[in-house]
């Protein structure tokens, strides 16, 4: 057996551009992180050292800012996707491209009860996230999401009847204190959409549904949240979650001659659960 | 000349207190990252190696849960002087102990346009923060701010006429970004007082001051706000103000025949100015 | 279409275990990072909220200290495999597990010359890591590899004849600074050998070739390595290389009469450019 | 009382400057990370936004990529030194220079036995660090020191007999393990010597005396590290030691009918003892 080259990419990660508009003396801001990362005909850029069919790191960079000023930034969806296709499209060595978008939310400072027309403060810590990903043509995909979203519920939360071995002390647990910093990432049927409506619809029926269910353990939290997402967006083809537990520990106070219910927590840092679900559409066609 | 033991002390770091208030269905939380400093009679612990006179940062952690259960949190201030004063009154050996409270907000989850009684989102990222010191008996003093405060304006801001030696390139700057994360913290007159006040007005004078400074450079910016929030406040001695200038460079598209008036910036991570300031009262007395 | 639960795993991440051999005077140390991950029957944890299935995380937790008691660490790999056998073997609901081990090294403290027995510093910054599958039964794969790899090479490494567009503004570089992040991870051929041979050797296959190969790019490089490796070790199946480029600019000293003929940098955090290669054997079965 | 303007100062952190020397095919490297801070007559900077006192952070950073090749790097010390007496010197405005640099260190890739003349692996991960200041003319101080310098020993260190009060759980522990990241601060009691031996001495002393030291608490290690450090080196006026306590917690297998004799740990994140610790020599003119 010979040795080949397998699977690669390569590409820009991290351009941190930051747009402003400013038409009008009302500014508005855009904060992005953005990841650009390409397949394709570079089989002699590793073999042969051959680096004429390689577009560099650094020209991706540079599209990123010229698009922005080219095209405007507009919803991250359609930023990632302009410049998925216009890299596939444009490059001929270019087969596939993965572009990735982090936005960061600002606020207007108040002032005198209005917000200001050019001062911002950020808003946080969760991010707007996408992924839009094409291929051979124009076969695109759009992924979208949220990231550190932390959300705690102080009760409506149990676990109990878990499984046990000869490795478990854990007892059962009533009434708990809920904490995670969730990952959601949900695929659209189609490329395009009302993007910004599917992210604050999304994003607000995640909240609710961590805030509204009763919780038998993380699992069932994040199987009823990503069904309640495909049960309102029907352009949302599937949703994963991806939630890690974040530990609060009720402190035992009896030495100190004092009670604990429920009332006094230590929060750890690690170890920590870590809980992955995707709640997908039943496809016959694909059983 | 002997070699002989100086300045010293010793306490627990990051203790991450939840404290969760249910004594109605409308559950209230309160999360604290809590360090306590001790200094007292330890020459033995460190030169003999004698620790009678050590109270373990173990049990340091201890006081903190337990605090939190038998007086409640309350202002992180108050919180801050309980526990000095204590290690200060009930420890032999301790002659000053220094508390310091950072508090990470939370808002509640909206549910038909309402607040949860017992889910929480995470607000952010900037956190309130204390340190309260306690020495020779009851000696106190408190100071307090806010920590990663990220703003940002898009223009009202400039940076002209500097000194110039042999090494200065810098082009003067009519209109530029100006952003940083800042840290504040005023020391009050007194160890009492509305804290709450305190903290939401001079927060609130932050920002306010910080968007509508036409700044001639950060350090005037700072200045402006350190001025505004001792005029308003009398119970604030001085204030210092720590910005590092989160630099934003105009990127050049002109070869690829864009202009860019202001609109598509690179944000940059190091190297950043840093800048410090201190504004306080003029006291004749200690002229 | 109904909506279904899709894949989904859950576990523990980061329990961090340190474990003291003593038998001797000559203690030595082993400090693993530990993620577990089981995939099975778990969907009525999911839909129904019924946890009878669910082997809590903290009893994976409590099993990875236990283990290291019962069996000790020995090589990572093999601590590995007997963790995620048990896990499926051992668990009715249980039909894959996952088990990831970073570790972090550590030499004894010299004195007078010689190692001490029971005193150590940390090696660093890189990290030995493994991740071991068993799947359905005893279907068993290890993956091995190094996180965090930090090297430079000064000169002997070029970037040149790259596709051009119009927002293509790098120059060629005939001569530049090549310093990555190296994350490497190997498959092994089977699920057993001298797993630390294989390590000590593939680093420093890994290292020499970096070292020795003129770069025509960093994929160049990673191509190199990865042959490097398959030829030297018939055991390992594939390899796949993760590279950040850390960018490394010549600073423009001429506006102070000086020239920089490759001596004075600055090393940039982001962007990054990001390189990632799989270098693979050529089964004639698989085409 | 009027508010005036305190004690502020400024300039250009964590400037990242990568200097090769090339004058032979010998290659080496410098890798530091530069802070520059300037105090001065800067006022009207402040009060009144007139600049024309500032010296940009940006010609600082400028300065010190152009001192790396009209000086080179050198010792650590004396390139701290030329860049705060320059600041302070040559900047009419400027009474006052702060530089720290923090140099991570590099080695050469073995390549047969032998280190590549232009190939490097970092070492780590704890750094050398210096902070030199220059005050009014020529007034000059040197503070070195090692960051991040993690040791642990995993036997030889008690703690007992501490004082106990109402909240104490804690029990005595006659042997445990020791582990922190250190970081040590030493003053020269002159700007000028032979810093890389000075450097070289107090780094080895500090290990070492960790390591041999029968550890009564983290107080009476640094004390004896301290002190050693003190006798050994005259040139030393004092150091400055500050330790969190890593705490590694032995785990209770006694639920799965194992003993733990100080064999299985976890290591815990936080919180953490924080013990700070200066040794200095006694001086009978100051008493």
């Amino acid at each position: 057996m010979g040795i080949v080259l397998g699977p690669n990419r390569y590409g820009k990660a991290e351009t941190h551009l930051v747009r402003i508009y400013r038409d009008t003396a009302r500014h508005s801001i855009r904060d992005l992180l953005v990841s650009t990362s390409l397949q394709g005909e570079f089989g002699p850029a590793h073999v042969s050292g051959d680096q004429s069919a390689v577009l560099p790191t650094d020209t991706q960079k540079n599209t990123v800012f010229a698009y922005a000023k080219e095209y405007g930034v507009g919803e991250i969806e359609d930023f990632a996707l302009r410049l998925a296709r216009h890299f596939v499209s444009d490059t001929p060595s270019v087969t596939g491209a993965r572009v990735e978008v982090d936005e960061c939310g600002w606020d207007r400072i108040e002032v005198d009860g209005h917000g200001h027309d050019h001062a911002f403060v950020r808003r946080g810590p969760d991010l707007r996230t996408t992924t839009a990903t094409v291929q051979d043509g124009d076969r695109a995909a759009v992924e979208s999401g949220v990231k550190g979203l932390v959300v705690l519920k102080s009760t409506g939360s149990e676990f109990q009847g878990f499984l046990r071995d000869g490795y478990t002390t854990l007892a059962d647990a009533a009434d708990r204190i809920l904490a995670t910093a969730l990952e959601a990432r949900w695929r659209y049927e189609r490329p395009e959409g009302d993007w910004s409506a599917g992210y604050s619809q999304t994003r607000a029926i995640l909240l609710e549904r961590f805030a509204t269910v009763h919780s038998k353990a993380l699992q069932h939290t994040l199987w009823e949240m990503g069904r309640a997402v495909l049960e309102t967006r029907p352009d949302i083809a599937e949703i994963h979650l991806k939630a890690p537990n974040r530990h609060h520990f009720a402190v035992d106070l009896s030495p100190f001659g004092l009670d604990n219910p429920g009332e006094v927590f230590y929060a750890a840092d690690r170890p920590y659960g870590l809980i992955e679900a995707t709640v997908e559409r039943d496809d016959p066609n694909r059983r």
